[in-house]
Formats: C-alpha cells, structure tokens, sequence
C-alpha cells in the first residue's frame, strides 16, 4: 500500500532534503515526488508517494507524527491520502448525456480507483443512463422557489451517502454558496469555452459571434464567483468560418467530455494543489 | 497569369453556375474554387481562382464586365485581383524583434509575393534589423502631444510609397482612426492572448494571474475597438503551473510570430474575406 | 429532404458550371458545395447537397438522369445518397470498451443518422455493454481453423441484416480479404498509433521504445494490406519521458475513441471520398 | 551564480534525500529540482540547480567532492555545469534558411545563453545570411571522393574554435561516424517528418503519397543510424487533401524551425539526459 502526501508552505532552505529524509530515515521507498517552487508567491508544493510496506512509522499514527515533526515546523498546509480507499463522488447532470457518458464508461471499465453511489439531476431526462449502469438517480427540480430547499435536501443526499466529491458534468444549475463551502475545492465543473473567454451563458453562441477561429473548454474547481474558479485542464479544438454555433456544439462535446475526465483523474489520483485560486496540477 | 475575384452578396439560386458559367464560357480554366454559404447571415462567399491564358476577356475589361453582368445582378460587393503584381506591405514595430525576423526571414528567402519598401516603429531600437535587411526604418517617436501629427506624416510616408496594407509585429502604440479608416481591413495586428481572453495590456501576466493552462496568440484586422477586430488566425500552446510570466512571455513568441505570418500569407494570397467584424478564411 | 452526389472525375474546364447549371435549371436549391482538384492526378472532386423540395426530377430518376447526361460525358465515378434514410451500420469489438461505449453513447443521445442492429464480437467480455444499449450481441469466437467458416458466417450474418458498413471498435482480428472485397470503404478501423509509424501490434509498447514525445491515433478503411488503407482521420498527444506503456494506453484511449468516431461520422455523413489508397474528407 | 546538476544511476533509496542534504547541510538554496524514476529501467534521473552564493565548497572542487562523496557510492552518471559561460555552438545548413534565421535571430535578441562563432555549409548558398548576422561562414563542398578529408578539415574547425555542440539546421549531408563520436550527444538534427514514420529522403511526398492527415517534426540527436538517435523534441501540424507536396514544404517550415529551436534551447538550459537511446527532458 502507498501513502500520498499533498503540501505547500513557504519556501524554505533544506525542506526537500527534510522530507525525503524522513521517508528514507523510515525505511520509506519513494515512487514518485514532484515538487514545484512559485518564486513569485515564494511557496513551495510537493506531492510524494511512497510504499508503506516497510515503513516504521504504523499508517494511523503518520499522519500525527507528520505534524509534529514537520508541518508546524515550516507552516505547512497538508493532506496524507493512503491507498486502498476509494473517494466518494456524485456526479451532477441536467439533459446532456455526453459528460456522463464518459465518466461511466469509465468508471464501468475499471479505469478509476472511485465509488459512485449516486446521481444528482434537476431533470429526470437522464435516468435511463443511470438505470443502465446501476446507479440511483436522484432528480431534485429547482425552481426559484425552491432552490435553498432543494439544495439542503442535496446536502443532506450527499452527505448521508459520504461522499467526498462532486463532478458537475454539465449541470445547469448554480450551486449555492453553502454547498461550495461544504466541498472547497471538491466539486469540479466543465465549463464550454476557453476560460476567461465568453464567461457564463452560451459560450458556442458567443464564440460564433465573436468569429474566434479556435473552441476551448475548461475544467475548474467551483468557487462563489461564477466560472472564476481555480482552473485544472483545458483543451482546444480549431474551428473555421464553415462552423455555426450547432456544430460548435457538436465539436465542444468532445473537447468537455475529455476535458472533465482528465480533471476527474488528477483529482482522484490526489495531483492537484490549490493555492489563491490557481492550481498545481502534477503529471 | 491567373485572376482572383473575392466576392460575398446575398445567397440565391443559380449563383456558382451563372459565375462559373462565365468563366468557362469565356475560356477560362478554373485553378481554385472555394465558396461558402453563412446560412445564418444569408450570406454567399466565394474565392475564384482562373487561368487568364486563353480567356477571352482582356484582362484590363475584366472587372467592368464582371461589374456589368453580375455584381449588380447579385448585388456583390467584389474585387478582382491580378498576378504578376506584388502587394506593397509596410512593417510597424517596437523594440521586439520576433516578429518582424519571421516576416523578414520569409521576405528574404522569397516565400511571399510582396514588396516590404519600409519599416516604420516608434523606437529606433531595431533599426539593425532593418538595416541588415536592406529596408528603410522611419522612427516616428509618439508622445501624447504629438501624437494626431505624427499620425499624419506616417500617413504621407505611406501614401509617398504607395502601401496597400500594413502589419503590426509587435507594434506597441494605438492606431489612430484615421489611419484605420484609410486602410479598411488592411492593417494586420498580433496580439498575444487567445482573444477575446485578456484583451489589452499584459495580457501574459493576465493569463498567469488567471491561472490558465493554454495561451494563445491572435491575429486581426485592426478596427476601431481596441483588440476587437475581425479574428484571421489563432493558436495555443499548453503551459503549466510552472510557466512563471517570462516563460509565458518567451513561449508566446513562438506562437505570436506564427500566428502573425499566417494570416500576412493569407492576405497576401488572397483568401480572407471579411463580413462583419468576422473573416471567412479560405485554405 | 435533400440529395448529396459524391463523384470524381478527370479534371476539365466546365464541370462546375455543367453540375451545378444542372441542379439550378430544374429548381434545385444548394446548400452545400465543396470541390477539390488533385492537380497531381488531375482529378476532380465533388460533394454537392441540395434540396429536393422543387426539384423537377423526381427522385427516383435522379441518379439515371445524372448518368445519362453527365457521368457518362466526364467518365466520372458518383453515387447519390438520399436524406431520411439512414445508413445500418455493425460494432466489432473484442475486449476493450472504450470505443464501443463512446459510439454508442452518441447513437444512444441521437447525435448520428444511424442504426445499429448489430454487434459482432470474437469474445462475450463486452455483451454486458451491448445489453445495456439493446443491440444484439453476437459472439464469433475464432481460432486458426475455424477463421474462414467463422467468416463466412459473420458475412451471412451481415448480409441478413442489411449491413452497409463496419466499424471496428478496437476489434482485435484481421479481417479476411472477402469481407474486405464485399465491403469496399465500407470497413472503419481505427489503429492505435500515428501510421505509418508502429504498424501492427503493440503500438504503445513501441512507440515507448522509441523514446517518441507524441502518440497518435489512426482511422482509416480497412484494405487488404494491414494498417495500409486510406487514412480518414488521425490525432496526437503529447507525452513525455513520464509516461510508461500503461499510460500511453491510457492516454491513447481518448485520442482512439475520438478519432474513431469523427471518421464515422464524416461516413454517415457521406463527406468521404476515396481515390488510389488516400482520402478526400471534406468538412 | 549558479550550479546544474544533471545525472543519473540506478534507483536506490535515499538518493534524494543525500543529495538535498548535501546542498542544503552546505548552505546551498535550491533552485530548481527536476527527478524521474525510470521504474520500467529502474534508473533515477535527476536536475539540481542551486544557488552558489553562499555555498561553503569553493565552485572548483564541487565536482571532486560530488564524485567521492556520491558519485561512487551510487554508481552515478553526472555532470555539473556552472553559470556564467556560454557553451559555443556550431550551425551546419545547406540551401534552406528558415531553421538558421529562427536560430539567429534568437541569438541576435540575447534570447539564449550561448556563442554562435561560426557556421558551416557545403553551399555558398547562405552566406549572405551569416554574414547579416556577422557570423564566419565556412563552406566545405563535399563529393563521394572527398568525404572524409572534409570531415576531417571539418572536426578540425571546429576543435580550433572550442565548440561544444552542433546544430544540423537542415544540412543535407549525413554526418559521418567519427564525428559522431566526437560530439556524442551533442549534435542536434531537425528531420522534417514525425519519426519514425518516414526516416530518410522526402518525407514530404512520402507523406503525400501516403495520405496522412498530419504531419510533424522531430529534433533528435544524431547517432550513427540514421534518423534513429533520442528524440528531444516533437510537434505536428493538421493537413488536409488540399495540401500538395510544395504545401506540406511550406507549413512543416514553420514546425521544422520551431521544433529545432525548442530543442537547442533545452540543450543549452542543460535540461536534457540522455540514457539508452530516449531523453529524459525537463521542462
């Protein structure tokens, strides 16, 4: 079994040689370390893997032991994930079934190391792709009424089912601030443009409009401000003048699919660090 | 020797017959057809590419006949241009190199049929560049008092040499519209962002303020609104979190001065039509 | 409902005004035009659409028509396919399900003017995919001996069901030269990597041998040489000295399916023509 | 002033932490640190930069120290490189000059840390270039008779003037074995084609011929196998049945001269490692 340890602090002379010396003081062998220094903010990252099997120090007491000796030390924010337990995620759609698609045909194959108990929708459209991979499908209409209600009902859903994240896969709700504050940094969205560009509504419409000659799309965690999040992937695809906002759609399917999954595999393979609203996305 | 007609109008029946009726009728051998219909706009487009061997129009007719027959007809607007003559393009610059190398570069190996007689920048920074080139640099130092003047006598220095259209490598002043209105969709901006993201200055630390994964470069006609031109050509490149601003700056060159000479081969062949504040690019 | 002529021919002076004359004499209107000369072979290319809706031919005589007074004068070769009918179309697949689920999650949100009555496999792994899409599911285990007779029932089975094209999703057999003969350009195979490099098995595996910086992925039409037919699509990404076989194969997953299922539908959408082992696809 | 470290040896634990320890116990601040483990080869990879000023060994003996201390011990590859001097750089061309004016032009705007005192060509096709940029230009015209005379005349050039590494910036002459091994790792090609598809003569039309949809560059260094050296660097470009030999010529310039650039750039930075026939490059 491996441990994986997420961390950012302010530089500092010898962390490195500190760190991976307790690893290998511990009989700890390491697989993989990526590290990473903004000399702009003057912080530094680190994302280390290594193998429990001979380490001396015993899985429950690591983490303890990590913040007496080290995190207080250099003021370090971290997080020790170990292996052999899946995250929890939900995934949240509305009608289109290309994002869904691919995170369960994923997931149906084996690819990821995650559970996924449930399904949010604010549409019943959906259903038959949850019904044919076996998953509920819970449908919580939103009208302007309803919304805070509807939203602590889906709190409630989700936090008696544990779960750790949230993958937004082309939900066309807002998510009210009480439930990004539940889930910092834990609910990834797939936004259809090249962000900052065509913020909010219509991008594909926007983007005909503006005569760009390239698509993008972005995944972010969700933060207050809308598609202002901390950004983790994007991609881009060449349009021309041939293309009308329909088959930019048709086109950018592609591109948010991909996208979003590639943002889900970083998140569930723990290589994402968020400081002031960018992020540190190790390979 | 071939001729070119560029042409859009509104789209009706029977157009592409009638057009490429007149030309074999008359003997022409059509080398190159592109045409398109913005069935949003309603809008017919068409590039027309034909060897004037055996043609049996005089080519100095040409165009009137065209006018005659079928641009009222149709209510085209169109022009017609000839091989065997070299557009006249002027170079602006500031205190970068990149680009006007990469336009240089290609001038002197004779890739382009152009004639570049001058250079003009607000600096004198590069005029070894100029020099090695064989090319006359103007320096028309800017301040905010002599701004509207110096606008003028660029004017005449490129009336005197008869420009038909200029290109911006990294020009870091503001056009004047005066300037713009005397040369409609004939002068050539880069501007290094992937529009319409980070429009303005800096739009390097912009993007790695934003934290984005991919910046691009945008080539565009220069109109009024400042970086709101009509889009010829964009690319990106993928950056990471440790792409700091001077990375970015130097990753962006390489995009810029592509994404620049691009679209100066596309006007210069020919194959870029503008309709409202968008291109139609033909390849 | 609208027609779409496919046709090729050697080049002349006057095709584009005879054809498109044809259409705008009896009243057709067109809506999409795009042509092409090989000017190395000096053939002409076409694709034309236009509504039928006052079309003085009837539909039926459309293609005896065209024969008649134009085929025959230019020696072209021409197929005109009719809207509202839609193309049947066979998955083969073996193990893997990437591909397969992709297809069918765009068959199954309606993206593609298709029907799918069937799906062949040499092993049951992935009947659970076919049964949760409603396709029936037929298994042809093959081995040395039984490769012919297992061909030719697969054949019978395709012929039963009014097959008109294949798609192999990741199918993991050669396929025999009759079925190849009965279905000329009517076989999709996608190949894992960038061909013509690392032809045959284990792309990945090779192409992590040789130490390359970009994978890729191939579709093209099965021919009677391996990997060799006419490429429809390719694309690539970038790896690095990171990535070990089992993430090439993972990362080739994304680009395979995609670039699998833009060459089916460039196919459905009648956009292919093939001349000499190479393809004109246009957009 | 600063210190890179570039090596590499069998993985073993602790590595990381000696050598961290041993830049930090001597007051030594880190830069940048860069490893990989190899864990098919089970071979570690490593780039240190650290910082001088204050280190306690005198910049003399840290090499000595290094190899006693830890060099044996792990039975390291390492070299250490030291800021300050510019590694002089040798260009080979022939008749085409994109790669050499990118090259130069880099090297006019103070871009890269490096000396360029000379230019070899079997042409005197582009000494105007060199001589633009103030460059000696050396031409060795080579036939079947005089091959190794010249190669001799060649090393010897380049021996007089301390060169240190060699850009083939497109020089069509195959550089012989005892050069080679002069400059192991140290010459650095552009081959005008995505390797390994279409190692040689004429990529370009073999690529045409073919049909592919893509087509790439790749920079490498040489050995004595043709096109078969580690690659460093590659990138591509989408075609379509448009392009023509003399198209695809034109736009893999554009690649060719990029992809050569990017490769001399991370030679020069002391970013690439080579091990086995593949790099391992940092970025």
């Amino acid at each position: 079994m491996t441990a994986t340890l997420l961390l950012h602090c302010p530089d500092r002379q010898g962390i490195i040689a500190d760190i991976t010396g307790f690893i290998s003081k511990n009989r700890g062998n390491i697989i993989n370390l990526a590290q990473f220094v903004d000399h702009v903010e003057n912080v530094f990252f680190m994302r280390l893997e290594w193998d429990l099997e001979n380490f001396l120090i015993p899985k429950e007491k690591i983490t303890d032991y990590f913040e007496t000796l080290y995190a207080k030390r250099y003021d370090m924010k971290f997080k020790i994930y170990f292996g052999g337990t899946k995250p929890r995620m939900a995934i949240f759609v509305s009608k289109m079934s290309h994002c869904i698609f691919d995170l369960l045909s994923r997931y149906s194959a084996g690819e990821w190391e995650v559970e996924i108990p449930l399904i949010v929708s604010n549409h019943p459209d959906l259903e038959h792709v949850a019904k044919m991979f076996g998953i509920p499908y819970h449908v919580f209409p939103i009208t302007k009424e309803n919304r805070d209600e509807q939203q602590r009902a889906m709190m409630k859903l989700l936090a008696d089912n544990d779960i750790d994240f949230i993958v937004l896969a082309r939900y066309m709700q807002i998510i009210g601030e009480e439930m990004i504050s539940a889930y910092p940094n834990r609910i990834i969205n797939i936004h259809h443009s090249f962000l900052p560009a065509f913020v909010g509504a219509k991008p594909y419409q926007a983007a005909f409009e503006r005569g760009v000659k390239i698509i993008g799309a972005t995944s972010h965690y969700v933060t207050a401000e809308l598609d202002a999040g901390p950004i983790i992937c994007q991609d881009v695809v060449s349009i021309t003048h041939k293309d009308m906002p329909q088959t930019l759609v048709n086109k950018g399917k592609d591109l948010e699919k991909i996208v979003l999954s590639r943002a889900v595999q970083k998140h569930i393979e723990h290589k994402i660090l968020v400081y002031k609203n960018k992020t540190v996305v190790f390979n």
